[in-house]
């Protein structure tokens, strides 16, 4: 049973038990366990590779059976149906002209004395991208990854993903790569294939920056390999906030609340209301979806231990809540959503209005759907091309810009005890 | 003596070398010192803070001594010179003009059917910046970190930076800080600051992005909390590499390596050149200007470990070997820079011509000077007013958009095997 509480104070309190429920675990020890195996690799490369793969995904290969071969990647598109080859489709053409929008251009400016100042882009020559196996290998991962990546011009994508039980990709998943545009692939997965991307092997080459979520090893792979390599973010279990009013549909909300929750057991779905009514109705809807839900058990957890409707007096008071979690996915299913959005100070993404179940964004609405978890919207954003790209800053002085500034720079250069500094410009301007 | 190289392979193997000098080390005891550090602040506050200060800093204090006081805040306008004073000033300005130019904006983009997407970009609540103390307390660095922060409209920054010997902070600091536009500083250093900012202790408030160069056990306590706050970047040695032709100044190309030398004994400051006279003659003006330099004994180790001079025989040869460096600083003292910029792939920020010693951009051509060092800039770029904000997604649907895209998304959640996230669409759209 979904849990209704209308006492602030103790909304204070869970939400921040909510909000830290990936931070209770002593991560020391799976952190020793990451760091031998990304050492291993680093140091024997393809060796630990297959060893790790052999134990963790118990498949036994060879260093040439690592990449997915031209036939395997053709037959996928027999093994998915012609309706979802078209989804897809729909869901890589609508992302891709979202991130086409303000990419990052370079640019100069002229000041006086001919000056010339400017940011140059470019895109990282090499880009990883993981994509989880099992219960979580879904082709959406794939396009919003690798859409944001490509538009950046990445002129070398590979993309790493753990082989199944039956040592076999999910076809969707190679499918979707391919309608983004990326044909190497590697069945290869867990720290182990972080560290390969880092550090690279014989067979798989090291890369500029790793996308993509993972479990808990993943993740703290990347952690451990970023400043070798840079990392898009620290992906944690994912949540919904739902801010919604009188207006709002129960069966609608409760719904959008169990599409979160049926993700993970340690998913969050939060709903904060002003109406106690709706709050009731929610509540009994989420009971009912559940009874014949066909992933029962794990999101009956996730909506028991990190479930929560909190009844507020006013919508200020939700988005005061709302900006304390700092929530992934914010849906506002209230009456005037954009009256509250200037009150949003931390959100991820936010779905608005009552059409615009997170369903929307985490397929095809064409924004990223790889967001900060965790409290991270206060200081992080989408995955996007930026993630790809990065400038080199431009300076052009000329010798008469020089002789103006160059006592000043002097100056600071000695007050900093710097003395070839100063020389540098002195030297050149005396 | 600064060495002379001219094979190809040679010249890869050493700048390899010279890249990895930061990794050389096994971190694995600092890191636990500094786990133990931050957990000890994150467990008990100021009381660890207290401590730590004492035992790193000699310095004595109750909580309330850690903030520094208006008086010493005006007392330090007085400690510095009128010239240094307007210096900072001007730098200041110009770094602030910078800044200026290109800050993310806020955008929506309307599509058919009434959908709307877009961006909403936010300055986070709080910034903590961390200056470092003794040889590396630079006014500079303040400037540098404070003045993104402002022109992203932070609410709330902080600084931190430990006293010196006799207790005090370089008056330069504190009045660049106040120029900046900030007045709240604590006293503290080292990765117990680091951890302060990360999860607050009575005294200093808990910060959403931590930004600021450090010694190695700062560094270390950024890489640990990054996920529970935001991080610039993971900050190594400084180093410049310079690709000069014959048409370079000797004296010029010599004193901007030793100012980049002059830093720290791990830096590096490297020379391509395609003219082997030049080779020789900076080599011997290297010399020269270190016969009497006030930090001989430590420009002198960077020169010998890390130190370099490489010919070439084009300038084509020359990019490449940079490209592989992947340099913080990039100088282009040859005569048609902007023609060898379209082959320069990775470079924190390129100094253009013979009049822009690196020494502009350290003070006060614009562009910040924090930059991606240890070949970072493959992957990442200056520190900028983008460090302190970040953006939501928006996304609203119409029930007219939603219907036509209810099938796709379905059939999409259904091949994901998320039943939720495909009735939180049917239910609204049937």
């Amino acid at each position: 049973m979904l849990r209704i509480i209308d006492r602030q104070t103790e909304a204070q309190t869970e939400l921040k038990r909510i909000g830290d429920r990936n931070n209770g675990e002593d991560i020391q020890p799976k952190e020793a366990i990451v760091r031998e195996i990304v050492t291993k690799v680093k140091q024997t490369g393809d060796r630990a590779l297959l060893e790790y793969t052999e134990k963790f995904d118990r498949q036994v290969y060879t260093a040439d059976q690592l990449k997915v071969t031209g036939a395997e990647l053709d037959a996928a598109y027999q093994q998915i149906s012609k309706d979802l080859l078209s989804a897809i489709q729909v869901a890589c053409q609508k992302i891709e002209a979202f991130h086409r929008q303000r990419i990052p251009k370079s640019w100069v400016q002229f000041d006086e004395d001919e000056v010339v100042l400017g940011k140059r882009y470019t895109p990282v020559d090499r880009a990883g991208l993981y994509v989880p196996g099992g219960r979580a290998s879904y082709p959406s991962t794939v396009l919003m990854n690798a859409v944001p990546a490509k538009v950046a011009q990445v002129p070398h994508i590979i993309m790493v993903t753990p082989p199944g039980q039956d040592g076999k990709i999910n076809p969707a998943v190679l499918v979707a790569a391919q309608e983004a545009g990326i044909e190497e692939i590697y069945r290869v997965g867990g720290a182990q294939a972080v560290g390969a991307l880092a550090y690279g092997t014989e067979t798989i080459p090291k890369v500029d920056v790793i996308t993509g979520p993972g479990n808990i090893y993943v993740t703290l792979a990347k952690k451990m390999v970023y400043g070798t390599v840079g990392i898009d973010s620290l992906a944690g279990p994912s949540e919904v906030l739902i801010i919604a009013d009188e207006q709002a549909n129960p069966i609608h909300v409760a719904a959008d609340l169990l599409a979160q929750a049926e993700h993970d057991p340690m998913a969050a779905a939060i709903l904060i209301t002003t109406d106690s009514n709706l709050a009731r109705q929610v509540q009994h809807e989420v009971s009912q979806q559940l009874a014949h839900h066909p992933r029962k058990v794990l999101t009956e957890k996730a909506i028991a231990h990190y479930g929560l409707i909190v009844v507020v007096e006013s919508l200020a008071e939700a988005a005061e809540l709302s900006n304390l979690f700092a929530p992934e996915h914010l849906e506002l299913e209230i009456a005037d959503p954009w009256d509250l959005i200037e009150q949003i100070r931390h959100a991820g993404a936010i779905f608005i209005g009552n059409s615009t179940p997170e369903a929307t964004g985490d397929y095809l609405a064409g924004p990223n759907h790889t967001l900060p978890t965790s409290g991270a919207a206060r200081y992080a954003s989408a995955l996007g091309v930026e993630t790809f790209m990065k400038h080199s800053s431009l300076i052009q002085y000329s010798s008469t810009a020089l002789k103006k500034m160059s006592s000043t720079i002097q100056i600071l250069a000695q007050a900093e005890g710097l003395p070839s500094h100063s020389d540098s410009v002195k030297f050149r301007t005396e």
